[in-house]
């Protein structure tokens, strides 16, 4: 089966060139000038024309959260609706988390992972670690993991009781992270002193949803982060920093990385785009963009952009955790702590990007880069995935930069029955998308299945010094 | 004339993949899997099966002085020999600099240098503009520079009297090439100030080429760019601060970066393995030595490899500027101040550079950056150049990771009569070298010929923000 | 002559105690419990009971302008009426400039501004000497200088053509300052580039006093600022700035200082109360606030008083250089660069921060620092000056901290037809002033006399590291 | 009782002046010029001529822990041989800490301090109060305790399990703190990742004194200090630092401060003199130097002086903490966390900085400053102690600068059987020491008593902005 893609504008982290790209089975196996392999008389099954269309690689969402336990409830997708919306978002690739329980082995909650995912998914898929018990059989674990294809460990400076671990328990993870190459990712949020400021507002009486972002102020994701980098430097673990939402944070993380250490920061497009006061929207309305951290204060944006441009924030993700209004949101009416944290959004980020791109903020290179070439060397998945290569997977995406379109709730494909951008027209939408060399979406018409979705065994980060 | 280079691995700026480059006439034509074309029954003309093998795009080297007036003397190298040299090296585009004289039209400065140019390169090549004499014909000249395709234009915080401009040119230079867009090249010393310290060490019969050093201190270098920063950030001009050899200046570039401006820097081999104590050496043999900036002390050279990795330099040129040490360096026997200023280097950057990999300081991604696909983008030549990408240039490296050589006056074939690096044993050797798909090098044997290298004309600087 | 001062709140730079203060002669002879004296029958010849007022020691003005040549024309106070105004406003000591013309000796610059004050002030005064010819000979005068008392030297990296000294030239001061343990005072401001910046505006036919504030960005004062503190770094020398009006100069200042360095700076009360929205006042009223560095946008303002606080800005002094209005401000009419910079200001100091003490921006200590001990200390005039101890002059204010007055130039004292602060109504008054013993004012009756101030020899600043 | 000290170097914070001291009853009565008072026929009991000595306010200590309960032993001085020996060595109060037990009120932890205190003191003393369980009731009581005269509270970012408290403690505290003007002083290293490099130590088997230094790297200082100053920004409480020894922990305190936080820092003799290299001495030597933070690796301690130069370091206190080398160091001998953590110094604290005086790293006026006049300000104690005013407390020194003596445990009046400082000769002497009017020492012979030292009221304090 051989697919051709023919006069598109191929994208990589570097620019744009016009070129013809050849899918050989589940692989690249050329790019060309255009029309140079027809004229060769190779011959192909399908053919698309797509003059003036982007050609990417397809996005990789490294921060998504599928069918997860939180608060008594689950984030509302599974791994199938969850994987289908990302398909139809030009995402071909996620990584979420597999949680460890308390008590439980790290081996045996990837198990249990597996068989959530397995047989479910429209694209590929990996996992991250929650690492939510650091004792001697989970660190010596770690390394089993490492060899599984699960090369990075999430932790957690917020969530007392539940996630949380404490500064010794990072050192010691830490330690064996830079031992094995793993990649400590990290919440970086001080939940200790945050627990007081939320013990103090309900004391007080101020329940509704705008408390949650009163109570996390951004100086306190600033602290966490510059926490976790001293511990990152003092064991030598390579460590990235997980939906930074913060100024605060940014300049902890733009120092270090000036300094060479080996760290590293994502953003979510939420924090690019929303702010603390859809907190405020009334009739709970708030609590459709309770998440951690917060949406802040809009003057945090542009320094975020800046971050995107400069490279101290390497990827956009989503941590996609969608929560529906009805029934889980609104479990939190009275006290803003039991609403679930989190919001929708793995179908929406490269469109989200695109109009960074389209009000000048980044460049296309760098669109493609946030998107799918950085997460894919930051999480051992280059060469494979997050470019248009020979040998690479066919996971390509045909977007056509001037169409335009309006997301909401209405017309989404996520199992969450509110968008957190209802009503916003964006520029740009992803016409075609392949995965592993099978088209799932075209133009407008799903031909996924779950189960086409492989596991991806990852390697260790590929940017470390 | 279609010529297959199968079975390597190609480099970009985010790793490697196994694949065959085919080139067809002066422009790469496919990259694909690997012997895909050959089951097509594609048909070559010449193969070159260079498994085991880096295939890399060709070296840009962004700052090369051929056949330049200096002091009464010129630099050794003609563009001849020098662009031969070049290419021995890897090195298959040079951006080399017309230098106006006072009184003299921008205009009719290029079209000396292209008399001096035309017909004698082997590699193509392009130019920057020198400015030493702004006014208001200058600067007008300016746009038409961008439109001959010379988009960046040098200025000099040092030398006072010879290229110096006073910040109050500098500040109407920028005006202008913010206006154009075009990029400002800066040599960031306090010639000023320097001149103050030469006169005293010859007052003080401090005569010897060290004092070159000591005259010319790394805070002067740190000052100097501070002041470009701030002049390029009052106007809104792109700024290119050249041969950057101090932890200070480092410093002040990456706060800028930090900040979101359009500022970059470039470093050269000599301030990564050579320092002060060469000025030092006896019989004069420290005139050999003589560069500005200068040499510094060993301390800074892990900051410019740090600074390297942290992309907040982003080029390595070489300032190739070479005088012989018979009868040229010679001329500053007992007066520092007459030795011509520069040091060649245009034929060894790669291999130095590839001594950075060996030793883990930089990846094998970002020497190809550093050498060869960042210049491209800084200074308007990608995709043409710099990338090994249907459409492009055939402009390719077949680089020996494992072959050993050492360096000499006696084996390199720059024509001057000394080597800065004699005697020094490098991994790693250019082993094929093509220019717009015609084999210059080959394992020993120049195929070149004075003449086929063109002059490029540049676009404006793909980083823009 | 003896006086008792008692039970008054005597001020010092670490706080208030309630005590008696004995002036014998010129001079202070005891500071004591209350009533202590008189217990021990102790005769007076003259008391003052000051219970609830502020005993303190007189201002100094480290800064004034007085009868000083500028563009052809003469700043409006005479050293009498200058003093005079001073006293009435607690200043019993300014340390004036005097300027060397181009050609001239320093010496002989000095014995000029020497004639000019002799015999004329109503309060003591020294001497800043101007130094606008760098050579030999006015090197080796420096030493002159420090000896006849005249310890501090100021330049300008403002105003190209008159008072202008280049790099090299400052270069050269600071070594010899830093071999005689001289200060330099310097006017940080890169005038070159202001030169362009104004050539650019009076070319487009922007030539309103505005446009002085427009074509002075605070980032050229921020720049030369740093350049200044680097060229002090090499040189070893002690530099002060003056009348420093912008973040980004203040910036520069606080991480000199952070580091160790022997960098102090001054603002001035324009610069806390003022901004740039008072140069854009109808009717040429913006002449009034012409000065150098021009008053800035108001997001200044808490950043000069946190640097108050902080003691990176270590003193208050006025720049008093009163032009007036009419004939003299008026030159400016349709070219702003020809209006005479100044503002006048000398009265009004101790008053105006006092303001601060009030709004809680500054403590009363910082008060008394800032305004008179300080300045004693930088200039090599404590003990005699700056504070309220045995041995020290008689210089003493007794200020009453509640009385209300409105500033305006039918009341003020300075010869000079408008006031910058005109309706301005402050909290706190001098009520009585002593110079060396003798009363000089008194509630609202002046007792001064010219001639009674003495030329006060400076020793060295007693700051250095 | 009138005491007359006459012809001295009186010294303040800004400087000396020659000058007569009348002491009358416990207070100081007056300062005059020298033989003011002879010449008015005023009568006195005693005299003391001391030309050529300094006659300076005598130390505050703001750092000691007397008969302090710590890992099931004490600290080897009682209030009365504490203060007899801090009287020896200029210091003529100290601050102690009271220490809460876990479940116990600090009303009654105050009264139990009481009682160990009074009738036992030599010199004046006052309380800060250790904060360990942090409870609605301890908050409240904090409001009694500022009434009480204790305005400033201890809380640990080290030793879990003991005294350490969260982030979410120390956050309520603050917040308390910020309401009440009290200040919180942290001792700020990360004990928790502490605690699990020393288990990693242990379990590796490395247990020698040094191992005590390895484990608490200076980086979780920088860490914890950066976080305490978070804390205390979000909350608005003053902070004080105290025993700072790290230069990372230097840098974060200087940053707020350049940003006008109220946030102050001290260090300690033993961070400027001794280094980690002593905690490796033989034969358990190296246990004289265990105390919290450790001794640091010697580059520290450069940053350090400049730190004092610059006051981001305010204050010198001791930390006196001392335990015999037998039986009391000699618990941890094959295990250093047995070690008792503290060393000796309280008697030695003027004469150790007043060699920085000698070696020129600080003024005369910033040792007086370090040592007596800022912890006055800072602790609520100025005008009564820390300065040579009318009024004040006549706690003075009479310090011979000239005079030369050997420190040793031979000759020491701690009691505990060694010094830290064992065999180092020193410049300068106590010559004499009144406490509020009573000689309690004077040239070699003790004439204090127990009891004579009073407790103090202190107010809050008064460098808040």
């Amino acid at each position: 089966m051989r697919t051709l893609i023919k006069n598109g504008t191929v994208l990589s982290t570097t620019g744009a060139v016009t070129a013809d790209v050849l899918v050989d089975g589940e692989t690249i196996a050329a790019v060309t000038a255009p029309g140079m392999l027809a004229e060769q008389n190779v011959v192909f099954d399908t053919e698309f024309d797509v003059t003036g269309k982007y050609v990417m690689p397809g996005g990789i969402d490294a921060h998504t959260h599928m069918e997860m336990p939180f608060g008594g409830t689950f984030s509302a997708d599974t791994f199938e609706t969850g994987t289908r919306a990302a398909a139809w978002g030009g995402t071909t690739t996620i990584i979420d988390f597999a949680v460890q329980p308390k008590g439980n082995s790290l081996l045996s909650t990837l198990d249990t992972w597996h068989e959530k995912a397995d047989g479910d998914c429209a694209v590929d898929y990996g996992f991250h670690m929650i690492v939510s018990d650091v004792n001697d059989a989970t660190l010596k674990e770690m390394e089993s993991c490492v060899a599984a294809g699960v090369s990075s460990f999430k932790m957690f400076m917020a969530y007392p009781g539940v996630f949380y671990s404490t500064d010794g328990e990072i050192l010691r993870a830490m330690n064996k992270a830079a031992d094995i190459g793993g990649t400590i990712a990290m919440h970086a949020e001080n939940g200790i002193a945050i627990d007081e400021l939320v013990a103090q507002a309900l004391a007080q009486g101020r329940s509704e949803p705008y408390q949650h972002g009163v109570t996390r102020p951004p100086e306190l994701e600033g602290e966490a982060t510059s926490r976790a980098i001293t511990l990152a430097g003092v064991t030598g673990a390579p460590l990235y920093i997980v939906h930074l939402s913060a100024a605060q944070a940014l300049s902890a993380v733009a120092e270090a990385r000036d300094e060479g250490q080996n760290v590293f920061a994502e953003t979510c497009p939420q924090y690019l785009y929303l702010s603390i006061e859809d907190l405020g929207k009334p009739d709970f309305e708030g609590s459709k963009y309770v998440a951690s951290p917060p949406l802040r204060e809009k003057h945090h944006q542009p320094d975020l952009w800046r971050g995107l441009r400069t490279n101290d924030l390497s990827v956009v993700s989503t941590d996609h955790c969608p929560f529906c209004f009805k029934d889980q949101k609104e479990l939190g009416r009275g006290d803003f702590t039991k609403i679930p944290n989190g919001m929708p959004g793995v179908e929406h980020r490269i469109d989200l990007l695109h109009q960074g791109v389209v009000a000048g903020e980044i460049s296309l290179a760098r669109w493609v880069e946030a998107c799918s070439t950085t997460p894919a060397r930051m999480f051992g998945l280059y060469p494979r995935k997050g470019v248009i290569a020979p040998g690479a997977d066919a996971d390509i995406v045909i977007y056509d930069p001037a169409a335009e379109h309006t997301i909401s709730a209405e017309t989404h494909h996520m199992n969450v029955d509110y968008s957190a951008y209802e009503g916003m027209t964006v520029t740009g939408r992803c016409e075609t998308v392949l995965s592993r060399g099978s088209v799932v979406v075209d133009r407008g018409t799903y031909h996924g299945r779950a189960g086409h979705g492989r596991f991806l065994e990852r390697d260790l980060c590929q940017y470390l010094n």
